[in-house]
């Protein structure tokens, strides 16, 4: 469930990683790191029914430990700890889950995570629209082909399953089944609802009606008519709040790519007001056979508890974030270079320091060094006497493009030959 | 015994590692990255007396798992699982240890380490010699102040034990015993050779005479004459490995830094040859009142049997390479960084999109999602309505350069103000 990856991987993620990255830096965001230990106790009751996919440490003595599943706890936990109640920041890191692995999809048991977060109290849906301006400016950047942003509010779902008939106490309960539905079609779906969860059957008929729906600007209006939902309070709060950030997507101009859907749940406790998540659409491919079937690459929301939770007096600290998948990218990318078939280099030398004839070890280490504490890359072949053409054939492997040769008659004269290996050109410095 | 960084740290712990990992490419490394988890009973065996410090994870079913205690088993292992026999490559990533941490002297159970090795059978001391050029240049361009590189080689050891009259089977035993010269005295190190190791007094006295010499070039020559020494295979075969060494540290003029030190162990039990160690020499520093007491910052040595360990024919791949303690070195630096008074900046911003009056949210959105997508790193305030002066107090507070003001006025006349904050100036766009 976890693996190795070799330098060709490394680069190209890398590349990925960067790209991200530069993202987040744009929008003024500052790094965090946190261990990759935690505190059990800081972990539980965070993640639902996820929480069976902690991995937990021995107890070899001293704290109880586990390793982190998300970045988003550990990122309250840290602001809590710090009684910091103002932060934008990004955390490149792997997570760990105790998952199935689906390898084919870019699912692993260790894998990484690429956070932004808006930690404070401000001016409502403002940092919310700026997530999903960071998913549409990523997702667009890597050219990752066509996607789709689904947007809900946990107020609107909580106020639909309250006009259903549904009790408080089932609210979550109701929400991680809802999730489903990108999984399994509405009747699977109905009836876990009334068997396992034990909703009625006219309950969930009516949640059907409404998590079927998905839509823009006019389904918030449609339900701000709604007779049932128009009346609830939770509901109308949500829908004021989705109106708000539809407003400002638009002056963002990325409303094309999203869509308000009544079907998104999030598995995850925390959230508390708009949720998200980012999917890669279908499309025919020339270069790609098989289509990678990757799901979801990217998602987040709103969690205006979580903070509090770790605060000894239950001080809040509103805070919305986004987390994008970049090994489900990843399986994209890497595929894409191989269908290319892009010869992707793992070093960056620049030199390879040969010699022609043998006994001339000295005069390379000499070379060598000063060309390093020129700060030029350099390599040269771990042999006393290699000879000239398996150290052409290296560089040829590995993609070096210039070699310095030393042989007798430079050594002479105080030269060195350069040698573009490309284009087979020699000249004399 | 874990720490959180901050933005402040993470920003000089990345300069830091650029610097290394610029280094380790200069030298035509590939990266490669292994999980954190590894099978248990691939770290088994590997550490002698320190194996007590693995983490281990709980079972919950599945393959028994700890945390990579090194990055070198890691990289053995993944030699041996893709048959490769030739491979210089570098990996920076955290390594975890049940320690008793020393915070002070930057000294954590999760820490970074930085590796740079090269596998392959070769001509001897080429890649060694390389490994601590690496070690030279990594300690002068972070201009750590004065430094040392303790080197060694364990067949000199071995002979040395061999020549003192200790049995083989006391080798590792008396070699971890050996380490701790570096942390108490003589005597001490004596009386636990005597005492818990069993090795007889007049034997403890005679590696004593050895393990306190230290020299350069001489110092082998003198090894070489030397009565006993001069008959042991194991000695001979180490001293000539080290003459040869030297002479390709000559040729690197590096030799002004490097000790040739007999009471250089180093306490894992997989080293086989050429051993090293560096650390920094106390210095009178004007800046800083207490120097940071921080010992080794970078050792490695040759394991050629290690990679033949995870073998299923057990076929050898010699192995030499280097790890920078890094969190040693970010101690010192981020010591002289307070004491210098420097102010670190954690966030890149260039542009704060602010407005000079009310009901301007739509324009600075406007604004700033077009800075967004030309590539240009801003900020604005999640506020609908922020005063002026907070917007300018945010940027003297941040470190941003410039502010991008819009207000009626510049509406009306399609332009923007872009006002320089510490010089105070302003010109319309």
């Amino acid at each position: 469930g976890t693996r190795d990856h070799p330098p060709a991987h490394v680069v190209l993620r890398d590349r990925l990683l960067a790209a991200v990255v530069a993202c987040f830096k744009r929008h003024g965001a500052a790094a965090i790191d946190t261990p990759v230990l935690e505190l059990r106790e800081t972990l539980t009751g965070k993640y639902g029914e996820d929480a069976k996919l902690i991995y937990e440490l021995q107890d070899q003595g001293g704290e109880r430990l586990a390793l982190r599943y998300d970045l988003t706890v550990p990122f309250a936990r840290y602001l809590a700890m710090n009684k910091i109640t103002n932060m934008k920041r990004y955390h490149v890191a792997k997570v760990y889950r105790r998952d199935n692995p689906a390898t084919t999809r870019g699912r692993y048991r260790e894998f990484y995570q690429c956070d932004f977060d808006i930690a404070g109290q401000f001016d409502p849906m403002i940092p919310d629209a700026e997530c999903l301006k960071i998913v549409h400016e990523i997702l667009s950047d890597l050219q990752l082909g066509d996607f789709l942003i689904k947007v809900n509010h946990r107020q609107v779902l909580n106020g639909v399953f309250a006009v259903c008939g549904i009790p408080e106490s089932k609210f979550l309960t109701a929400c991680s089944t809802v999730d489903k539905l990108d999984k399994m079609p509405w009747e699977e779906v109905r009836s876990e609802m009334v068997g396992e969860k034990g909703l009625s059957p006219e309950a969930a008929d009516r949640i059907g009606e409404y998590v079927q729906l998905h839509g823009g600007l006019d389904l918030i209006e449609q339900l701000l008519q709604d007779p049932k939902l128009s009346q609830n309070k939770l509901a109308k709060e949500g829908l004021g709040d989705m109106k708000l950030l539809f407003e400002y997507l638009t002056l963002f101009g990325i409303t094309g790519k999203i869509s308000f859907d009544l079907s998104l749940a999030r598995g995850l406790d925390y959230y508390t007001g708009v949720i998200f998540e980012a999917v890669l659409l279908q499309q025919e491919n020339e270069h790609v056979e098989e289509a990678v079937s990757v799901g979801s690459v990217a998602g987040g929301g709103r969690y205006d508890g979580l903070v509090g939770m770790f605060d000894p007096k239950g001080r809040k600290v509103p805070c919305v974030g986004v987390s994008i998948g970049i090994e489900r990218i990843f399986s994209i990318l890497e595929q894409r270079v191989e269908a290319s078939g892009e010869k992707v280099r793992t070093t960056e030398t620049q030199v390879l320091v040969a010699t022609p004839q043998k006994h001339l070890l000295a005069a390379r280490l000499k070379l060598i060094s000063e060309l390093w504490d020129a700060g030029i890359k350099a390599e040269m072949l771990y042999k006393k006497d290699p000879k000239l053409l398996k150290q052409l054939q290296y560089c040829e492997d590995t993609g070096i493009p210039f070699v310095a040769i030393v042989g007798e008659q430079e050594l002479t004269e105080g030269v060195i030959k350069l040698r573009d290996v490309a284009r087979r050109e020699e000249v004399r410095i």
